[in-house]
């Protein structure tokens, strides 16, 4: 695979100053035109040390517009990001819509090493390579342009390249003993990458393979790379917009036709039909089992809090379902320097310029928190995808990005109660009735709730999809039956509680939870 | 995951013969628009036993016109079966272009048993799970429509179920004893199966679980989701076609631009251009180390046979590179009944109606084989690629499906060696003006050898691509330096020895090659 990169390409001085500016303008009016679009470009340098990295990033750097391109190397984790899935990191750094990034010792780093020194299987790397795809065509089905550059020396050029750091007084920190020590597994480094380059090479984000021995050619080559795949994103974005619009019109026209289906078909009961919506709890036997799972919740949570397990719930449900008193209702077990109830609302001008996730994956907090999300990324599938604000094909492969991103909260212990608050239809206009009533919930109704009570079955069947296809062992959706307010908020606790309950068990048998290795 | 699959959903009789009539005829329709069209149509039955599936598929077979429509259904492998990969029986199963084929007990069935029963651990069964999602993948880039169906039933829905079935004398031989066996593990294999789902359930092959309960609900629903992909299919595919169409031509823009590349890096040396191209070997020392060489590899192959062992040779190169001459003399170190030498020209209307790597597939010989691929799926990234038979995206997407598939190979035990036979532009001239003027020799020179010549700077970047693409450490490329006719042969024939060699020497640590378990 390397074979290529060993050939002792170079360029000399007068013809890379003659290609130079040519080639940095054209950088520069690409960058302008970025600004305007909306995608990312995220680009990754990784490879054999001393194959010029850095040199390649700092050159960027100077050569761009530096508003419009931001740097991001990792280290260890901070305390702060060995609290979260791993990923977090990684999200955070996201470059916004029109802006470039550039990534060193990014989320290839990790299982490169770790492989090498022989420290996880060839399976698990496999596995840790399969997150990779799966998180960078996320980010491409979204538009980001991705680039990865693989910098490439043989071991002798590596052995020259760092004797020759290590001679010159200006570059010799550079080279540290684990760099020698690296030098000395080149076989083992070689083979990983071989591996890594071979099942992360992806139609949307694949290796370029660099001859990192010549500073000017290495160079010449990621800018020349750089601007080449630039200009063809540019290009197949416009085609991509064209064909979205069409596909659009296309699926207006069928879902006017799939009015036609049988009556057989259409009227069959949904997940939410099929609930027992007479369930009620009254009285003294409310405010006893209110207390009861209160008490419960405010023990428990401070156990799961002292084995470091966060708790994550998600709240969706119609309008007027009593969210907000519900949550209210299991926030007061808890202290409120332990929990964030995050309202998702429209998304804030920062949000909109990053991918649909980016906004859930910032508010995660550190181990051990509760965070309530009021609302949440299940939009997509179901206001998104009732109201057309997302193509099909869009909110379709939503369901497989929110259970990667699901899967990654509870790999990492984290326990996740999800909860659909139903009312029977006949129930929400009451309740639309009664806010209208009332002075000081008047402000509760808008618009906007008549608007979407409008399209109910559109939702019902929005909520059915989403159930079947999100619904898993470790994050599973409850159905809560809200026509009685006090029945809703007992069951709603009792689930979070019983989740904490099973959880802990786990842990109480496994001992506690152990901090990833850096 | 299945929750709204166990809600009770039926059509009465009165209402399905009500609807039946319409849906069966719009299924004939379509089935004739798909005759005429460039895609086959791949149809997945699994789920819990006693959930129709059989049921189902006979339906389709009567309802459908049958000259388009294939059946598959799995048992344990056969002999020819288990003698090679995994994937070959379903390879060569696949529906050519315009046809339908029915699959039951598919490539799900073996991770999904496999893991219910606590045979493969979960880090196996998702690298069975990737793989498969590869191979889906790789089908749907091509055109595929693929639709797959998870037949439910509840808990107590099977048990009802397995009785009436038992009680029917026309029925209950269906009923095995596994099928009980199967009950006792419910919740093992909704457990597995819901992993299953999640994982494979993408874009471009989802999966649609559909409620068992009710012979006739469970055949309305599939019914008219097949019918509603079908139709939303066709007409994304014309969108494709305009695309591509657009695609070809901004490409065919940006190639002409790309001219403008600096000349520093327009004249980079390629792989094939660092070789000594001077190295030789001569009269008695040529036919020593050429029969040193065959007495090697007539004993390796052997023993290899013995181990079962097969090997895949293949050889790409210039035209008049030799590979002909190459070849025989390779073969005569073998037993004719041992090896195959398979020549690859313009594929055959059955080729043509299928994945451009089922023609491949379909060749792989037993195990202990020799198979020669004389010109090979490189062709994809060779002459289709120069040529612009296929798309950008198809050649560079081919990259990862050639080593997905090669993989394949080599993880089954495969010895695995790729040659390109390279000779220099004058030395290629001055073979071909001998062949004009040798009466024998000049069939084996046509009007397409001088285009290919013409093309000699967009092959080589080609070939320099494919090896640093696809030569990986157990399926590396080896560069022949060709201009020697006898170097080359020695060449060739001590690699393929070595490699024999090097296999053996593992299979002698390790044991003989264990059978697959079925």
């Amino acid at each position: 695979m390397f074979e290529a990169a060993e050939l002792g390409r170079k360029i000399s001085r007068e013809d890379f100053d003659k290609m130079a500016p040519g080639l940095r303008t054209d950088l520069l009016d690409l960058q302008q035109k970025l600004r305007g679009t909306d995608f990312p470009v995220i680009i990754l340098f990784a490879g054999v040390d001393g194959a010029g990295k850095n040199e390649t990033v700092n050159l960027l750097n100077e050569w761009m517009d530096p508003r419009w391109i931001q740097t991001r190397a990792y280290g260890p984790p901070s305390d702060e990001e060995s609290d979260r899935p791993e990923y977090w990191r990684y999200w955070r750094d996201l470059p916004p819509k029109g802006k470039v990034g550039l990534f060193l010792s990014s989320w290839y780093h990790h299982p490169l090493v770790e492989r090498a020194y022989g420290r996880i299987s060839v399976a698990e790397m496999d596995e840790k390579l399969e997150q990779i795809v799966h998180f960078e065509k996320t980010l491409a089905d979204e538009g980001a342009l991705i680039l990865k550059f693989w910098m490439h020396l043989s071991e002798k050029g590596q052995k020259k390249r760092l004797r020759s750091l290590e001679k010159d007084p200006l570059t010799a920190w550079e080279v540290t003993p684990r760099d020698w020590e690296h030098f000395e597994m080149y076989d083992k480094f070689v083979a990983t990458a071989e591996r890594l380059i071979m099942h992360t090479s992806k139609g949307h984000a694949s290796w370029h393979i660099v001859e990192g021995a010549d500073s000017r050619y290495r160079s010449a080559v990621v800018l020349q790379t750089l601007k080449e795949a630039i200009e063809s994103h540019l290009a197949a974005r416009e085609v991509t917009k064209k064909v979205n619009a069409e596909m659009k019109g296309k699926a207006a026209a069928a879902k006017a036709k799939k009015a036609e289906k049988a009556a057989a078909l259409a009227t069959q009961p949904s997940i939410l039909s099929s609930l027992d919506m007479t369930q009620t709890i009254e009285g003294a036997d409310y405010n006893q089992a209110l207390q009861e799972q209160r008490a419960r919740l405010a023990d428990l949570y401070r156990k799961a809090k002292e084995t470091g397990t966060s708790t994550v719930l998600v709240f969706e449900g119609w309008d007027a379902a009593g969210k907000g008193g519900t949550i209210r209702r299991l926030t007061n077990a808890l202290n409120a320097r332990d929990y964030q109830v995050i309202p998702i609302a429209a998304p804030t001008e920062e949000e909109r310029a990053q991918h649909y996730l980016w906004r859930f994956w910032r508010h995660l907090a550190r181990a051990g928190r509760v965070t309530v999300f009021d609302r949440s990324w299940y939009g997509r599938v179901l206001v998104e995808r009732v109201e057309g604000f997302c193509s099909e094909e869009a909110w379709k492969r939503a369901y497989g990005e929110i259970n990667d991103f699901e899967e990654q909260l509870t790999q990492r212990g984290i326990v996740m109660c999800k909860f659909w608050l139903h009312i029977t239809s006949e129930e929400q206009l009451a309740r639309f009735n009664a806010r209208g009533e009332i002075e000081y919930k008047k402000w509760k109704l808008t618009d906007e709730d008549w608007r979407n009570r409008e399209q109910w079955d559109a939702y019902e069947q929005s909520v059915n999809d989403m159930v079947e296809r999100t619904s898993t062992r470790n994050a599973p959706w409850t159905l809560v039956e809200a026509n009685s307010k006090p029945f809703a908020r007992v069951k709603v606790m009792r689930t979070v509680a019983d989740a904490l309950e099973a959880a802990l068990g786990k842990i109480g048998k496994l001992g506690k939870r152990k901090k990833p290795s850096s």
